[in-house]
């Protein structure tokens, strides 16, 4: 028998080494994306919806949502199908953002967007088809998880995507654009429901899949809400101080479309010395968990320390 | 005590009064439609949202939905947020199809379409809104259902709507759009996966609720299968033979926009022949539900008899 203080980790460990955690997780996810979507006729929508949902990245919502579950004492394999699903819903809003209806972008990642290659029609629709298969995806492909859990995230999911979410969000943004009186709490409200939300739904559905108490998914959610507004923070301080090519898309666009930023709002120090802080709020957020957050906590100062 | 013949209903009695029957279900879809959708900030897009959903119509999908889970033995309120959800599927794909970028249409049921209102960008994302609600209200809301059943309606709904049902049906459908060549196979295809996708699912997942075996939702794949395309074929022959006033909409839009119809491809007599064939096997599927199969009969008749 194993003495059960032998299972804590001895403090002179190595440190943590997230990029090689990071690679490990991605290559797991593309493969589990690769093989999400068939290609069958009519071969033009599947081929739109893939064309996006495989054109890389760091795939950080998904690993967000696998390691929760992890550190929750559940398995990759059950939380795998809700890491895809919310790599699908966020394609979506990608696809359906950069159309000319909405901020009319070119390019993503370096390469076209969606609508430039396969036209504005099949460009909503591939949208459309990728939000619904996700939550498909997570009802059928969900393997020994409890049924009332899946449901739970398949609520999460939908809740954080939908006007309360992500399209709230959206549409704030698009009513600011152009307007220099933006307030803090507008640019607050955007973030809070454009990237914060989907952030917040990667990591407490990675928790309700692995059967976390409340107590423990407000936690995961304090610890999302934080990391989210930091994570925008950070990119809106690369907008102004990174080249084009740390980027893969223009930089500087938010000043030249006039739009009020955290660095326009509180100056570029300041803006940073608020990421961190909120960095800092979201690490405490995991001490109950102990080692198991190395992840989490890893990931939190990635975000902060990221350059593209 | 009662005898349990004196359950059956007598074989003189009274005929089904669909039209009653519509009307009470039309009313209490309508107030759980009403109350499903609470307008906060940002106000915008959730008055978009209601402007659509809440824009009249037969509610046909719901009540089959309601009709069939009756007939299996269920409740309306299981399957009333599902109902609720496959309005709120069917509303999106009409608020996009409707879209410059797709059809091209500014007016749907006698009233400006939702872009004509509100702006390509907010019917966009209201469509999206609709369609990641539905998922979640299904999720929350659907109580007295064991959580399985619940998980396989969603899974249901989500296949109808995505690229194996009306995405890839409405792909099809622009591809063929100023073709001459569209073969019936090709005309099946666009609405099998336009139309008979959704009403399959809106009685399969009634049944799903309830609790069916296997078989007898087999039967229902095939009763709605074969009602989507009578229903279709009705459309098709009602755009040449109906008014505007009577349509609500444009008539003779499909001979205007060259499109192959099934009036089309056989005429309107031979179309009309298809479509009662259809209906009549449609009914045959139904036989094993005896008279609580009624609503549903009714409403089958009622889709080759509709004058709108």
């Amino acid at each position: 028998m194993v003495a059960a203080d032998n299972l804590q980790m001895p403090h002179n460990e190595a440190p943590f080494d997230l990029s090689a955690y990071l690679k490990q997780r991605q290559v797991e996810v593309e493969a589990a994306l690769e093989s999400s979507i068939i290609v069958t006729y009519p071969e033009k929508i599947y081929e739109a919806m893939r064309y996006s949902l495989l054109a890389g990245g760091k795939r950080l919502r998904p690993i967000l949502c696998l390691a929760t579950c992890e550190m929750a004492g559940g398995t990759v394999e059950m939380a795998m199908p809700t890491a895809c699903a919310l790599e699908m819903i966020h394609t979506m809003s990608l696809i359906h953002d950069d159309l000319p209806a909405m901020d009319n972008d070119d390019y993503r990642r370096g390469r076209l967007t969606n609508h430039k290659v396969y036209g504005d029609d099949i460009a909503i629709l591939a949208g459309d088809g990728l939000l619904a298969y996700a939550f498909e995806y997570i009802a059928t492909q969900t393997k020994n998880v409890p049924p009332e859990r899946v449901l739970r995230a398949i609520a999460q999911l939908g809740h954080a995507v939908g006007a309360a979410g992500l399209v709230g969000g959206q549409v704030v943004d698009l009513e600011s654009e152009g307007k220099s009186d933006v307030t803090a709490d507008t640019l607050h409200f955007i973030h809070t429901h454009k990237t914060a939300a989907l952030l917040e739904a990667c990591v407490v559905s990675g928790g309700v899949l692995a059967g976390l108490e409340e107590s423990d998914l407000q936690r995961l959610s304090r610890y999302a809400q934080n990391i989210g507004l930091a994570f925008q923070i950070i990119d809106d301080i690369l907008d102004v101080t990174a080249t084009a090519e740390e980027l893969g898309k223009t930089a500087g666009k938010d000043l030249q479309a006039q739009k009020v930023t955290y660095p326009s709002l509180w100056g570029i120090e300041e803006s940073r010395r608020q990421a961190q802080a909120l960095i800092a709020t979201a690490k405490e957020e995991l001490t109950p968990f102990g080692e198991k957050a190395q992840p989490l906590i890893a990931l939190a100062d990635f975000i902060t320390n990221r350059k593209n």
